[in-house]
């Protein structure tokens, strides 16, 4: 081969196709209007823009894209069925699962409506209107207000806001904070709150390759799964669905990834993120990795305990990987680094300008208030993660928390416990029950209090040292555990519904350990919300600077809302002598087949294998699309807007991509359309669903 | 990307460049001449054949591919400069290392030949003459001789051959064998016994990545030494040594890899390949796991003793695997299958042809001793394996015989008792002390007494169960250990020049159990050589119906003897979705580095590697070549006959190639030979071995 010939290799090996357009970007509905329309016909998207969006009716193909229980969605047919990844119907495949009718390993389809399941739970949204209401949040909080006030006052604020709209019946609102506030948006939204499971592969396929291909490329795992949206009793009829494409997709092609990210944290300073780094993911790392320890010591040998803390297990392994990747990203990808470099671009450019001399001051201000914060870092930390780890001691925390908020007025109380989230709440403390294998929560639980015990001396959690701190904090609680009704469901429900007084009568130790806690947390709430009252003051001034020196359109950090990237198939190159290949094959899924769990295929697949040419079944796909967690199910469309796949999770050298977005790594994995209709054509058979998908009439 | 795109990236990063000519056959010199020439200048030989090997003369640019202590390697200067794998000089750097001059981790750089060190036992044979002896040698079996005495006349035949061949002063002969006896060949070298190590990097850069890293791709590994050859005194000047290339290597390069590839079994029928891997490998990879084991409980946390089975557990596991490499790769190959096919199609040719009705009948005779070998195969294989398990048992085995043998005609001998053997049999027995750790070594030895005491009604040890068949073996083993001096290096070295009755009447119970295990492993080696006899009256016959199929040259299979294979640089796809590039770099191991063994590069190697553009600097790279064990430190060259690496180990999927050549996966790794030089130049700064291996004139 001539060097011409090498080069020519090496360019078409490693780069696939040139884009023209980097992945970047979580655009809001209302930003992809302001791009420029000839540019992203040039990427690949074919429809006018005016389809994906139209502010005025609040409607367009975006509309398509729910919110599933905290996953994204997308409406496939007219009579509401929902496309989602399998693990986010988990929950509800579980719910209905027993050992004589074992849904999760064997799978589900609903043959006719009638056999549909309704999910406890899941609810769906769908978007209806986005309405700027910056100013009047912002003229609320009065000149001269504290921190804490304006925190509080922006917050009753959003709340009035949400309240009026939820007056609407079967509205669901919210305002999402934009830049750290330089942007108030309200969001309405339809909420159907009776949705039933459709179809569920086997787990075998919906996790296939489970914790050890969680995150990692090539992948080869079916996930998805299907619901159905009812209202008034009858599938609900939205206004746009995403037909499912003809054709499948191909290295270089334009998709669309639309969705519901949840959080990512560009904005930060890289004081902030670096505090993010060696606290909040470095904690993570350690707790976590100490939990899925507890959790497995503490089931070993014991199958009903295991099924009962699958879930948790589950939930625990993937932050904990999660952390572990941020961390390596960051290293990698130099992020903090290059994030510290744009800073001084920006700060340059800005000293010149005096109209933004006050976003220099607030950068200052922002990076001395991450440098004070990590003086109580690690006792923030621990309390913070009450909420993921021992059942009995959040529940406990709970029921304290929501007794003494019932006591205010609705509107004074925190978002979590007004009547609206109450129903929700109470749900979830129910449901709980099946996760919890007492000498697990209780293992866990001692690991957090192992690392209480060792806070510095500025940031003792004085709860713990009364309580714990005699040197017998096992003997102790040991005994919590075995007085304690809160891990008892049929108590923990009535405590649900006492009053303080109620419930300290009762002198449940462990409710007496969660009463000492309170004004601990308390405190340390009332200070993250000053804390995040200086954010909503400082970050905008400092976003505005950055923004300006731009000169273009920046997309916010995620925050929950309906967003869309723009992305191609693509591939990457995960390390030296690597090229990844951007799509997959049944074929690779049968090599990783071993008979031995996360790598055990149902028979039916291997069966119904044989008869496919299994190197020309499309499985996964990658794409540089920019994705976070809330993306899980996330519709990817072609630029006629035809569902060609779903995303479920970004590769592992893009997990730091929360902090900034890499064009060389960022991937995210899409399951392809097309292995599902094999699976239901093939495999399944369930003629009823490939026929709704696939109407004859297209 | 357009689908025509699409294609041509598909193809261009699959298949790098199209191929003419398959890299199957590992030729030897003799062939290379009746290779056509035209077809090896369209490869990309720009060199006359002629200078390859000339055949009167018996020389060329072969003759500088030297064997040195059963590995490869190459002249590589006018003063006997040789350049081999690390891990081929590894026991003469372990030699001469001590607490106080650790070359094992620090490398070790002669600055002038006074400073070389010197290596007790290596040799190195420069091959001078290659004489057809088939003749001869088939002629001094009588007819009607039985398979026994087939074999030990065969054997005598070549044993006087080599006895006249080795009457020239510094001479080093033997008779190798080709397809099972179609042709024997006297192999006459030049000896060189005074080999002085001259460079050996720190081990973490010749062992970078360790056995985490053995036989994968990407791979970053300096698996490069140097040795220099004296005769009389003074550095050896060999009439052709491989000029350094002043280029290097792109993807799609042509390479000769020159070297003598130990043993495969490509000719062996798909029913005794199913023995080797039912039996053989399977066995192994039980047999060497647990020894693995057993060496590594036996020294945790001592880190002397590990530092003493370093070497053994090293050598274990790459054996290890090794056989599990084999066994997936005979699986995901279908190799076994395939031979089947060609069987069938080369048994149908010859039906046809009645010249071939005895190599039919021949084939048929091999499977039916394939089949009958079975019933014993677990014993024999234990028997086998004692020269590579316990020490104390190898030597007391080894003892024993030697004084039996002692006794007969040295031309009577097994050839490993013949006195040319003796001195280096004594050094190695000398040598073993320095990896002798007993309790590890006894659990190895319990570890294989337990497997024989597991054997078979139809195939026991008599010995085994005389001595450990109590239901105590355990203890009577410790109380072996406790009572022999086999142990005892200066106890063992006085046994080594004992007679039989001298043995007998030391009364150490370990050389009685050698005793007694000494018929049986006679018994086992004869019918061995029954075995052997009859392959060697079998196999030509059933081989050359095969060869007469081809119509064309074919490869035998690797016997040690120099071989030529003609490749191309080029990656690999090693499952689906993912494609090997075939070259790395030093950017690569940068990222690797972890600062934990076996990923911690030495201090010297960062720095330089800061003032390098490290992915600039070429490491390894893979080619399609037909290589084995024993290719170890083979010079890899350019057409114009110019070393550009050595090749120094097979991706792990083309471990199974011993049994066939997968063109799909069959690569060979080399250390690029600019990685050699920049770390030379920018980090030893060994400017004397530069300009040896680069001298100006040139």
């Amino acid at each position: 081969m001539q060097l011409s010939n090498f080069i020519r290799w090496f360019a078409c090996a490693v780069l696939a196709t040139p884009t023209l357009f980097a992945g970047e970007g979580k655009w809001t509905p209302q930003q992809v209007l302001q791009l420029d329309p000839l540019m992203l016909r040039k990427q690949g998207l074919e429809l006018p823009v005016s389809r994906l969006w139209d502010p005025k009716r609040g409607s367009g193909l975006l509309a398509a894209t729910v919110n599933i229980g905290g996953c994204s969605g997308g409406f496939v047919s007219s009579a509401g069925l929902i496309l989602t990844n399998h693990h986010c119907l988990f929950g509800v495949v579980q719910e209905h699962s027993r050992p004589d009718r074992d849904l999760i390993t064997n799978g589900f389809v609903a043959r006719a409506l009638e056999e549909e399941l309704p999910g406890k739970t899941t609810r769906v949204t769908v978007p209806r209107k986005f309405t700027d209401v910056t100013a009047e949040v912002t003229a609320a909080a009065p000149a001269g207000a504290s921190d804490l006030e304006r925190s509080k006052v922006i917050d009753a604020k959003q709340k009035s806001l949400v309240a009026a709209c939820e007056s609407v019946a079967g509205s669901r609102c919210r305002v999402a904070v934009f830049d750290g506030g330089l942007q108030y948006v309200l969001i309405e939204s339809l909420e159907l709150s009776d949705v039933r499971l459709v179809y569920a592969p086997p787990r075998a396929i919906g996790e296939f390759g489970g914790e050890v291909d969680n995150w990692m490329w090539p992948r080869h795992t079916g996930d998805f799964a299907m619901a159905r949206a009812y209202k008034d009793g009858k599938p609900y009829a939205p206004e746009f669905y995403f037909p499912i494409a003809r054709n499948g997709v191909k290295p270089g092609d334009f998709v669309m990834v639309l969705g519901y990210p949840g959080r990512t944290v560009r904005s930060l300073t890289a004081s902030e993120m670096a505090y993010q780094r060696d606290f909040y993911y470095a904690l993570r790392e350690q707790l976590y990795g100490e939990w899925i320890r507890a959790l497995e010591d503490s089931t070993k040998d014991n199958a009903s305990a295991s099924i009962t803390v699958a879930a948790t297990l589950k939930s625990l392994s993937n932050v904990y990987k999660n952390a572990q990747g941020q961390l390596a990203g960051l290293a990698r990808g130099r992020i903090i680094e290059k994030q510290q470099a744009h800073e001084q671009a920006v700060s340059a450019w800005a000293a010149t300008r005096p109209a933004f001399s006050k976003g220099l001051e607030a950068k200052r201000d922002l990076d001395a208030r991450a440098s004070a914060r990590r003086e109580t870092a690690t006792r923030d930390f621990l309390l913070q993660a009450i909420s993921n780890g021992s059942l009995a001691l959040k529940h406990a925390t709970q029921i304290v928390r929501l007794a003494a908020e019932r006591e205010k007025a609705d509107a004074d109380r925190e978002t979590d416990y007004m009547e609206r989230e109450i129903p929700r709440l109470r749900l979830r403390m129910d449901r709980d029950q099946k996760s919890l294998f007492p000498p697990a929560d209780q293992a866990m639980f001692a690991a957090w209090i192992a690392r209480a015990l060792k806070l510095g001396a500025g940031e003792r959690i004085e709860a713990v040292d009364r309580v714990f701190g005699s040197g017998e904090a096992l003997k102790t609680l040991t005994y919590l555990y075995q007085s304690t009704k809160v891990t008892n469901l049929a108590e923990r429900l009535q405590m649900f519904d006492e009053s303080l007084a109620q419930l300290r009568a009762r002198k449940d130790p462990l409710l007496g350990f969660a009463f000492l806690l309170e004004p601990e947390l308390r405190a340390f709430q009332a200070a993250d919300k000053t804390h995040d009252g200086a954010v909503a003051r400082l970050r905008p001034e400092w976003r505005r600077a950055v923004i300006a020196h731009a000169g273009k359109p920046v997309a916010s950090d995620a925050n929950s809302t309906l967003r869309v990237s723009f992305a191609h198939v693509k591939g990457y190159m995960p390390r030296d002598g690597v090229t990844y290949l951007p799509q997959t094959t049944l074929a690779g899924m049968l090599e990783k087949h071993t008979g031995i769990e996360p790598f055990e295929l149902p028979r039916a697949i291997l069966e119904a294998a044989k008869s496919a040419d299994a190197a020309k079944v499309p499985l996964n796909f990658l794409a540089d699309a920019d994705t976070t967690g809330g993306n899980s199910g996330s519709p990817t469309v072609n630029g006629r807007g035809e569902m060609v796949g779903l995303n479920f999770d970004r590769v592992w050298e893009n997990v730091a991509n929360d902090f900034g977005y890499n064009p060389d790594v960022a991937r995210n994995i899409s399951v392809d359309i097309r292995f599902l209709l094999w699976l239901l054509k093939d495999v399944e058979k369930a003629d009823n669903l490939v026929r709704e998908l696939q109407p004859a009439a297209r």
